[in-house]
């Protein structure tokens, strides 16, 4: 009899997508003259950039020719794209060897994938409000979670908890998903110091960091010494080079990275990974490795990083409107997401029907974060900005 | 204190395809004169086919336009793929939803995540010699593996156990990695029966179904009555269509297939799966997708089938050299790889070693394949039509 895992029982379904697609039919179906703006879901409009396109082109050439056609390739990618990430890390000081990065079809599979490594016994400490894989997927291995409150009072910046709680893996996010806040330095290296005390692994989510505007912050956590024995790192080429429809992101595991066995050796999590990928996984196409590897062109980055301009003129403008409003936020100055507090003690769906109904302006409502997400709301850079315009304009006509 | 997954430990590692490189970089370096043939890794060798190049390049233009560009796309794939695959099905008469087709980046990876959605106490059937992955990926989960023996006496087709024996999860392939030997509509019949009198799940890897020529024989386990309560199907483009470095595949999993949970419910895998690969997947590259519906229009199927008769021709040629030369084997017929029992009692590595020494043709020794494996010797049909020609006449000279 073929018993399923129970634990997949234990999650709880997600209505925050739908239920958001929902009350849009409803209003559209109800005000057909209105016309929506949408800044709920995180997803890239700007098209893929002349360089990815033109190296894509290229090998699907390479693709239809015997002499050139490539069949399988290294499950951990090519070493062509792992020199190129290796120099881009390297551009800001992070030595990598290339045998330290994994490419990927995106960061949300190598983030769910990575707790295939660990043990189910460890206990995960996840920040709320969060991007909710982090949760979905370690509920369905029926790891024990302890959240951790990351809300106005520590500025949305959780730092390391006291000794009574024990995390053995760490999840951080900066730029952070939902709420656009940033660790510096010295809380990263804090972190850092705070796993490598405990044995703990620290997660880290750097899908955001090419919308780091201050170079003082950190954009990878491996510029903070000791971060090496201590992280894994997740990035993605999603919303660096809106690769969200075509699928490729890496993750950095550093050699020197040990996690504990139940005898007595301590265990390489590169080498656990790297058998991970090579068993379960086969790759990613060589046609996007090669568009991957254009974004990191010369050429391809300084297309991408007009686009990146580009978000970030949007979310300089919805903060600046929110300023105007007075109404506090966190967020956008090097991040494309806008986390603010709903006026008027509003709730989060309260907000979201309230922005709908007056000026047909579709958010996330920040409930659907977490707990610590009741009350906020999350607006995104990413639409045109003709209609990021329209939207501010229509939400300074609010009387809050 | 992060503990990994110590079941992890407990894989072997896999020598098979190093030690075959290491013996061939020595044979190579010590003959450099000698011009070698490779008949050992399954990979295909010849290039896209046009359909599929013209549909990935207009995907990449339309990648580059605003109006065009696709961002996220459905974790499951899209519903124009899906459609394809349908018909494909129908044509067989075998009738899916769109729903029931779940499209990923490879078999490999569908067939190694799906061991997400069951306990790990439930006990796994596996044919000995098998892909090795079915064996490892659920080494890494910790179930017990029960062992069933494929060998000359059940011509590599085994048969459901008595019922002492009761494994939870089945994995059958056919047309079988490594042996080529492919089930009859009777014998799959009798594993349907057995699975649904003992509610077991059948994970089914149709992977070289293409390569069927014999229209009797089932190419997929859903033409089979009673199949879609039991049994899960795993297919993939690679090397149907030579998708190995450009990565497709595609899962069925039928609606009315349940497992059974720790409550009184059971609960529908097709669900559970669903959930699984929304919260760890983001879906496969558009511009791929676009690729593999166009091998399943009139036009890619026509050209792929060309492709699939010149490899079934080589299969046909080293079948006949074996019959010639008196040596015992299966496969071929409805198969890309032979399996042939290694001539005067030499066992796996000694005949990969003789080949090597004497007429410079690698194969893969069967024993790489598991315990029955020894003996036994698997080449490939992937190769062009000169080489396999060249490769077939050295053999000829052998005196076996």
């Amino acid at each position: 009899m073929a018993f399923i895992n129970d634990h997949y029982l234990e999650l709880k379904d997600s209505y925050l997508f739908s239920t958001i697609a929902k009350k849009i039919n409803e209003f559209t179906s109800t005000h057909p003259d209105k016309k929506l703006i949408r800044m709920g879901i995180g997803d890239v409009t700007l098209p893929l950039v002349p360089a990815v396109l033109a190296a894509m082109h290229e090998a699907v050439e390479e693709m239809g020719q015997k002499e050139t056609f490539k069949g399988y390739g290294p499950e951990q990618g090519y070493d062509f794209l792992h020199e190129a990430i290796q120099k881009y890390y390297a551009s800001r000081g992070v030595n990598l060897s290339t045998d330290e990065i994994f490419i990927s079809d995106g960061a949300k599979s190598d983030i769910g994938n990575i707790t295939d490594i660990f043990s189910n016994a460890n206990v995960v400490m996840i920040p709320d409000p969060v991007y909710p894989v982090y949760v979905d997927t370690n509920i369905m291995s029926g790891r024990q979670i302890e959240f951790l409150d990351s809300h106005a009072k520590n500025n949305f910046l959780p730092m390391p908890p006291s000794q009574d709680a024990s995390p053995d893996i760490i999840y951080l996010c900066s730029p952070n998903n939902p709420t656009g806040s940033v660790y510096n330095k010295e809380q990263l290296k804090a972190w850092v110091d705070y796993a490598n005390h405990t044995d703990a692994v620290i997660l880290f989510d750097a899908a955001y960091e090419c919308f780091i505007q201050d170079p003082s912050l950190p954009r990878s956590i491996f510029e903070i010494e000791g971060a090496k024995t201590c992280a894994i790192e997740f990035c993605s080429l999603s919303k660096t080079a809106g690769f969200t429809g075509t699928r490729c992101g890496y993750t950095i595991v550093p050699k020197n990275l040990l996690g504990i066995n139940l005898e007595t050796d301590e265990t390489s999590l590169n080498k656990l990974w790297l058998r991970r990928q090579t068993t379960k996984f086969n790759g990613v196409p060589y046609i996007i490795q090669k568009g991957a590897a254009a974004v990191f062109s010369p050429e391809g980055q300084a297309q991408i990083q007009k686009n990146i301009t580009y978000y970030m003129e949007n979310a300089q403008l919805i903060a600046s409107t929110m300023k105007e409003k007075g109404i506090e936020f966190v967020g956008g100055d090097n991040s494309p997401y806008i986390w603010l507090k709903c006026p008027n003690g509003m709730k989060s769906w309260d907000f979201f029907d309230y922005l709908l109904n007056e000026i047909a302006v579709v958010g996330t409502p920040g409930a659907g974060f977490g707990h610590n997400g009741e009350g906020y709301f999350r607006l995104t850079a990413f639409g045109s900005k003709e209609a990021t315009l329209e939207a501010m304009e229509r939400f300074k006509t609010l009387s809050l």
